[in-house]
């Protein structure tokens, strides 16, 4: 049993991680730190939590937590806010698991140039690991600060890795159209998220240039450089390296879609392939890579779909080789609260403390 | 831990019985009946199994079903349909909790006037047992078989039962406007359930004619005649009963609609009052009538919202008192599969089997 | 062609006078003033008025506009900031249509009491016509400033004009369960009015207290008295009105409920009679009532939906008689961005100007 | 004033040229007639045309219908089935113009490749001139039988034409990314159109092998040939073509997706540039190639959406081009009911006998 608190409880991806932890067998939820809400009753806010384990929660501020009584500790904030908090939190005997882009890059230009942030902690920065499971599952396991995952990246790259270090993809080729969940953009108060103008209708926004892009391209990158060591990654059966392949670095480009749905992610991703495949070889090719996750399925007849995950920690894949254009598609397809945000957070948390990988984490999609 | 089979897995009730009973910690999920789909493997149909207990099923036939081997058997049948085949389920030591109208009437002719539909078993519906849990939670301990209430019928009862015995209500003013999500409806192919018809748009149907009318009435009658006796239905801080009033029947106009939401029901029922009474007094009367029940909760501060109960088996309930008019509103929300059907079908199972009646169940409303 | 601007351009009401205006055969558009997007060029702020007449337009600030060059002016502003500016306004010239709720109200302690707000122009508000037209035809035809009525209203009393002089129905006896769509509750920036927060969700809002209530309750009391003469309502085939009855007053309870669509309301409401009647004789009296107008439609085999009216400046209404209670029901559909609003005040301006009643609106509902 | 009929009058694109047809000042609807529903009252089906002049309209049955008193038929008709009425009907005095993918071909192998039909009526399809105004106006004007293009297809086309014959886009690296709305789907009964299928989800479907692929790549083909003469074709400011790149043929990898939405397509379209450009030239290049187009709009300063365009005529398209990758994204958004059907059809309509061609086209999209 351990203790664990929230930082910003009273956003999307806090309520969630609320929701997760007050069920999960090893966890005892501490404090509920909240800026906007502190002194008020949970439930006031979130009624949905009546009758359960929070049903007694306080939100308390910042300025009254004691990061030392918990064993790990959610930062669940903005872009540029985290840094300093999450800073702060940081030796005082508490593990961190950061929900923010803040402490996903170890190359601080990048994330300086992509975010328009100065970093003001690089020293911590560069400490943090890449809470991607399936990509890193062993640093994990003694982080002491996780900096978890983007939900458009995740989506992505769990798509992405299978195939790009074989030798087959063109890494310059690789384009990800992807589209979001509303909740993805998050609680703010913005006329473009109201009801009346996001309800039956569709758009791209920020082509090529979405933030995304740069932890999608920079974590593929340190993964094509041997950066990474999961057992996925090391994979038996995969084809061997081609090897001035791994010499290249990818190059992606991202258009993140917004879609009049609540929850989940589909990203489609487009890879020229070098020479001739099968159909067979790349269900073959992302199955094996796969064959010991327990949150990465492969499907081979069907085609994913937001619905199937949608409330579930799962990601589910199709790759489609099409041998007209040489081209492979491959569609992956999660739910951006869980595998894109506090499910995978909860996945981090039980690598780290030694619980089940799938403590917490084994309900199914709520459908319909 | 008990075996437990589902005639009917592939309707919406049959899935979300097999998302509750796979994850269940004392049930092992035996056989899955389908007339549609026996013979194919379940993950090829519900791709959100996947990873799961229920990964290596097969749907089956019901030739092939042996219910002697099953200690609880769910039929998630049509209407008119069931009572056959439940009746043939019946006495082969398996008990059973039947999804379908077709047992929740004890008085015949009003299940056939508003079925339109001859009961061809009368002697097995008549030892049918209701399973509104918290009207008659004895009597399901002891049942052999259950007659699942409808979604709209407890929505609309468990608003309804804390102030029809208080003489304090007018029992022939009672209007019910309910709305429903389309799940509701089911999986029939009409063309009026297509997302081109029923999306961004709402309407009425059948008004003051749908069957559930009946079944409201006929329990609330039932319940205004002793006939139940759960502990909520005797709590001690309920108002003195007004004799005259209990001679009284209750009549009910009950007119749903159809809203653009997957799951859920919210149901608007107004009651005259037969004289002042005030916010505060009608807020402790419902307080105090569900004080030991575990899966309704008195919102004092808001009002119920789908959104905060979908996804969990809890029902909301606000009651506002109008000293205008002397009119008493209530609302009610639940989740329509949930505890308008399966989770509701859980909780009868938990008594039956004397497991904790929460268990299986705890889940909070999936929010955003 | 008569000259025509806009005060409060931006905001759901102001785009849709722009979209119905710029299209019609007798409107010049003259100015569009916004307080937030002075200066700014409308298409860049809505570009869906590319390619029309629109798109030369930019947006002017109130400093700039000069009243006196328009023959009419739409004031769609929110109430309480409505009543300075419209006042300001009046006789200078053009004729004004206002779309809030300040000049609605001649007892103007009814308009502050629900409004809570000091109405400062006592004079101008009983100067006011209010604009629904079944209602209130002729003197429309002479107004000098015209209350446009709400969305809510307009759908209540269009279904309860042809019963309550009858004689049939107990006025105390209204309840009317009303369903309206997002864009009804205008465009501000509140987190409950978010996609996430709104989507795949539904719930009740002010029981009982809303300010639509007093509307209705305040208009459906004036036609009672007398107040209005329209030829709808002077129809000879109503019923000789029974006396007793028309020292009543009515009172109505109001429930408006918030659901996922973008536009449309649908309005439930439910009257005890008196004695017993027929579904023919309802229908024949919704028939004849209404048999001049353009605007309303009496359904007999279906009943309303929104997406039939959606896109429309259409009220569909149909009546239920339900013998087994005495009562009547009465189900009524409207777009309320048109005839709930902008649709309704062209059609003022349409009698204003002595254009044909329906110039530009005769479009059909948008479906699918 | 022509005399109009159409062939399949209650499927989605049916109700769209009802809905456009009654209201177009030239046209007089003569005949609707349907398999399904001949001999009912219009309204009856379609409640939304109460009060318009199609209220006293009967649909008939094809065996009734006598073309010759016809000016004009849209056949509105499944795939395969088209065929054969369509040819009874040409040559028998009215113009034709054809919905279905029956007619789109002049090489019947790829139809009968993908469409998986054999073409009975070769003679026929090869005297169809295709519709895609843009590409084809002048052979549209003299046409007997029009082909009007599919929804994706218009979509696709219009965001690549102005680029394919510059010589500045790799022509074997296209990728269309498509969204469409539910309703492109018509208004057939499939479990997989149900609104609880369909609703708060996403995913693609068909991907590489949808028939609209051959679609798009065959008039791209065509018009890389040299086959097409439309004014936008032969814009002046265009770039001097590249004559090595005008014997390549252009490969298209499609792949479509559905999403929650009721009408409109965003087709998001990735292009290779051959070197170095800049989001000027390509600015300068999409706006000049459709100065003279009433129906396209080239947005610089924001992006197409959905809502934008639903409800009108209008294509809005973008291109956005990153110069990191040497790229063009280029996005577009229509109504797949209106300028991707039934508004396409009336502009040929228009085209066809001298009308102007934006006549009963000019609503602007339908917002909120």
């Amino acid at each position: 049993m351990i203790k664990v608190s929230i930082v910003g409880s009273t956003g999307y991806v806090g309520i969630e991680l609320m929701r997760l932890l007050h069920q999960h067998p090893e966890v005892e939820i501490l404090d509920l730190i909240s800026k906007s809400s502190a002194g008020e009753k949970l439930i006031d806010i979130f009624p949905q939590f009546r009758g359960s384990k929070l049903e007694k929660y306080n939100l308390i501020a910042i300025e009254d937590f004691e990061p030392e009584n918990s064993d790990l500790i959610f930062t669940a904030l903005p872009h540029g806010v985290s840094q300093d908090i999450t800073t702060e939190l940081v030796g005082r005997g508490a593990k961190i698991i950061d929900m923010s882009g803040d402490f996903r890059y170890h190359d601080l230009e990048i994330y300086e140039k992509w975010y328009g942030v100065k970093h003001r902690h690089p020293e911590i920065a560069r400490k943090a690991v890449y809470g991607l499971v399936e990509l890193n599952r062993e640093k994990i396991k003694k982080a002491e600060l996780i900096a978890n995952p983007g939900c458009y990246v995740t989506a992505s790259l769990l798509g992405l890795l299978p195939i790009v270090k074989t030798g087959m993809a063109d890494l310059s080729s690789i384009i990800i159209d992807a589209k979001s969940g509303v909740s993805g953009a998050g609680r703010s108060l913005k006329s473009s998220l109201l009801f009346t103008e996001t309800h039956n209708t569709l758009k791209a926004y920020s082509p090529a240039v979405h933030r995304h892009s740069s932890e999608i391209e920079y974590i593929l990158n340190k993964y094509l450089s041997g950066r990474y060591n999961s057992k996925s990654a090391e994979n038996k059966k995969m084809k061997s390296n081609n090897l001035n392949n791994l010499n290249n670095t990818a190059e992606i480009l991202f258009t993140p879609h917004l879609v009049p749905v609540k929850r989940g992610i589909l990203s489609t991703m487009y890879i020229n392939l070098n020479g001739k495949s099968s159909q067979e070889e790349m269900n073959e090719l992302y199955r094996s890579f796969y064959e010991n996750e327990n949150f990465v399925q492969i499907l081979e007849n069907e085609l994913p779909e937001i619905k199937n995950v949608a409330g579930s920690n799962y990601t589910q894949i199709a790759c489609k080789y099409d041998d007209r254009t040489d081209r492979l598609i491959v569609i992956s397809a999660l739910d951006n609260m869980l595998k894109g945000a506090s499910g995978q957070a909860v996945q981090n948390m039980n690598l780290l403390f030694g619980f089940p990988e799938d403590m917490g984490l084994k309900s199914t999609a709520l459908f319909p």
